[in-house]
């Protein structure tokens, strides 16, 4: 079965929720740890910001606490600007640190730096959530086992991606102290995101994990990524703005291009004031794609 | 395209919105149309009211108004009950009568009724909603197109279902005035009922649709539903509770043989203290199946 | 200070938070004590469910399950239909039984009514709030201290009210568990219930307390209403409806007559199907008031 | 009565709702112009974010949008980076623009920056809210009548505060546009902000209007803070922090000496981090409370 599967992966003690999508994870991860009146601190680029249209906040009731990120990280420094007015009951109770991994900016968290973050959240009585909706290509871009930077780190719980990766749809919140998750079987009921055939979510696990195609996928995609961001460090107008770790690449390119370039291939634009675009790889991404891409633009500017 | 085909069964001012489940189709309608100081008016058996854990009351904010049932379906004469206080800020101010079609006892609204309540909903000021996560089933039994008891009864919204029918899952939330749905873009996304990989689920209609997939499916259930009922209708410990208009039948059967009889078959408990359980017949029943399910229960009473 | 004496009359392990008003005061008890996936039985003529705009799921996301009434007053037999369903995530989880001490017809439950409802409560793992907006006029009609009634009978958690027997305006919610309310300060601040000048409704509460101030009021209330009853009993075209057992006088009145009545003196319709009033008698009604009162209907009939 | 008195201030389209305390007026401003996916838009610093514990997001379930301040206020450049996103549905859509006049910083907007921020509001379809639990600081230090830099300045709905100058308890929501307010009276009570004998409120506004008393406090209150700065100038260990304009005092002073000033004086740290206080005058204030405060200072450092 695909918990069992979860569990050899995260130990014995994870309690698994099969879901819809990375927003219900994330939605069902912050719910079951709060009160309406606690506060969540994240990433002032986390999906739960700014890509959910506050779903996070309506849900959950929640403030959400952004935080400026380094190289879309957030750290100690950045967090303890909100690590105040316990007790007092004017404030948002600081409950949770939520962290993405692979981050919003294709960066990656090394297991020191979540570490730092589970073990000062910890010591402020807060749990530490992962958005794990890119966790694949993280595992390969650390070379480590999903366990080792999540709960052998820390994290408490989990948004477990597979969407992303490959998966037709669905994904895992996993708990790592069943203390946590009690309720949690309501909440996701409350929460719309329990399917009644929820069978076609976990055999894709079985799928997933199967002979490691998650891991096939997630290596082949960060390749992709490595293969685009030398492709394109040869056009002098093309900026890189984020060290390349998995398989995201952001640069600023000519503002004029844009346009052209989307016409034949969807990307989003990441920061329309700076002419800054994201470019995602993934599992069906193909050498070629990538060549002609470069190519494209090599002609446009 | 999904979305087109929609709309030639329904008419082509009907805005589209796929979905992942039930509870969310209902809840993306009753958002759409509510401030959540108005009230929602519903069968006391209503799905809404006993089978979403409260997901209507969570999101929407709104009160629920539960109606007694008359066969499983409500009446304008039990909606009445509930129409007052209008314009009066003490009182949650009654906007939405939703039905469910087939019931949630089996049995089908026919057009008249269905005219009945919508008619003294306009008449208030209120919107309908239907639940139809068994409307393929309502439609074979109707003999009608879908749009004869939906669009052109005076339907506002309707969750059309696709799970309960043979799709692996998916359902859609039709809005016959677009003016409604301005804002159900975003309603959906907060809802968590948005899905990155969306082609999913539209594909699924689309061959749903084709052939009249969706009329075969539904009419066998139905079928091997009549069939189960003349099977028990021999066995005189069975006693029928409901008339079996669609796919499901209701029976009181003594309380001793039900946990055997669960040992073999999946259904649900219906009213415990009066020993009153449903059996849902579906697309891939087979008759034998429904010949051997009597011959147990004829060899266990 | 006025939180000892609520200490002196309900027991010293009383947690008390004062609130603006009767409805701040139920919504800061049920969402102290549930969770949104939890549910409320209470009377289907409560407060809370006729009277709140719809507060009470706003605010706590919870269900309410309506009960019919025996005299304005829930039982053990009408609450149990909804004493299922418990551990089954489909399903709202009933948490909280909630009664009005008055009830909302005018009537009080005696100390055999409110055990029976509390231990039925506490044998499934739910709490009892009690709505006691005018529980001055109950503890009068039953000529017993609060805490009989209450605490002593197994309440849980009590809104005490204060504005309808004569102070300006103040609440207060009493937790008999101080286990119950840890995190109650935040909700009440998070409902907007708390005060930065809380002293002018504390002052009140002393004021009320010193020299049996709330039982002179509420003794003479009870009085004016039985004085009404006495009146009106001698006009054949008032038929009462309920006993007078508080400060509440229904009846069933002609239907021509109440808009006149209305012009003199303010009263609520109570059932405009039945033609059927409620009138109120408080603090500052005087016996002329009555009997004039009483002379305009007799000479309006 | 209290409300022609508001339009005479305001204008005659303006449409008044009294509530209880400074968190309910701004919930029920903010509830009023939004809906869940809406964001909301405001300093770091707002009461709304900082000192309300949640109850924007939990009430109105919209996302707050933190902007860093320029001496407590925002500008059109710092407001200007939420300003994207419209039409996609990922994204909380922004729809009002909140600021508070006096701000947190005890520093008041002019009239050019207000209409600065007004005028881009409206350009993206925006609204614009003022906090004004200090409004009559404020328009005492702008030498200005309340609606030139209100609704004269193109602000779509203000928080009026009484209780911070003197009154025993409320403050007013004024819409300027009665189109938006056309649901507010359901909203206010199912926020819990209606109260049955709301006479107590608007006869406080009464008073609070006749011969200029609001003047009379917030000149006094303003005049007293002017010269705690003047005493505080004259020693060294006190560093002045913003610029005083009402009836606010920021400084940083030696940490050691805070918790022996508090013990005979009542005020917030401001920044624990860095030494920072807040030191509020009000309508009692007297001279010798600031000399004496001043001194006792001096005889600490």
């Amino acid at each position: 079965m695909a918990i069992n599967r979860f569990k050899q992966e995260f130990g014995e003690q994870t309690d698994v929720y099969f879901v819809f999508n990375g927003t219900g994870a994330n939605i069902l991860s912050l719910s079951t740890l709060t009160h309406s009146f606690h506060s969540v601190i994240c990433a002032d680029t986390a999906h739960i910001q700014t890509d959910e249209c506050g779903a996070p906040e309506k849900f959950s009731g929640c403030k959400l606490l952004p935080v400026e990120t380094v190289r879309g990280k957030i750290t100690p420094e950045g967090i303890s600007k909100y690590l105040h007015g316990f007790d007092f009951e004017h404030h948002s109770q600081p409950k949770v640190i939520s962290i993405s991994q692979v981050t919003e900016l294709g960066t990656v968290y090394t297991v020191d730096e979540i570490q730092a973050i589970t073990s000062m959240a910890h010591q402020f009585g807060l749990f530490v959530h992962m958005d794990g909706a890119r966790i694949a290509n993280a595992a390969v871009a650390l070379n480590l086992p999903f366990r080792a930077f999540t709960v052998d780190s820390g994290v408490d719980v989990l948004s477990f991606g597979g969407t992303k990766n490959g998966m037709m749809q669905g994904e895992a919140v996993l708990f790592f102290n069943p203390e946590l998750s009690k309720d949690t079987k309501y909440i996701r009921k409350q929460s719309m995101q329990l399917f009644s055939k929820m069978r076609f979510v976990s055999a894709q696990f079985l799928a997933y994990f199967n002979d490691d195609l998650w891991k096939r996928n997630a290596t082949h995609s960060n390749r992709m990524a490595q293969l685009l961001e030398k492709e394109v460090r040869k056009i002098p107008a093309v900026q890189l703005t984020q060290t390349v770790e998995a398989n995201g690449v952001f640069a600023i390119i000519p503002a004029e291009i844009i346009p052209k370039l989307q016409e034949k291939y969807f990307f989003y634009m990441w920061d329309e004031h700076r002419s800054e675009v994201r470019w995602m790889t993934s599992f069906d991404t193909q050498e070629e794609d990538i060549l002609n891409f470069a190519a494209l633009i090599k002609s446009l500017v």
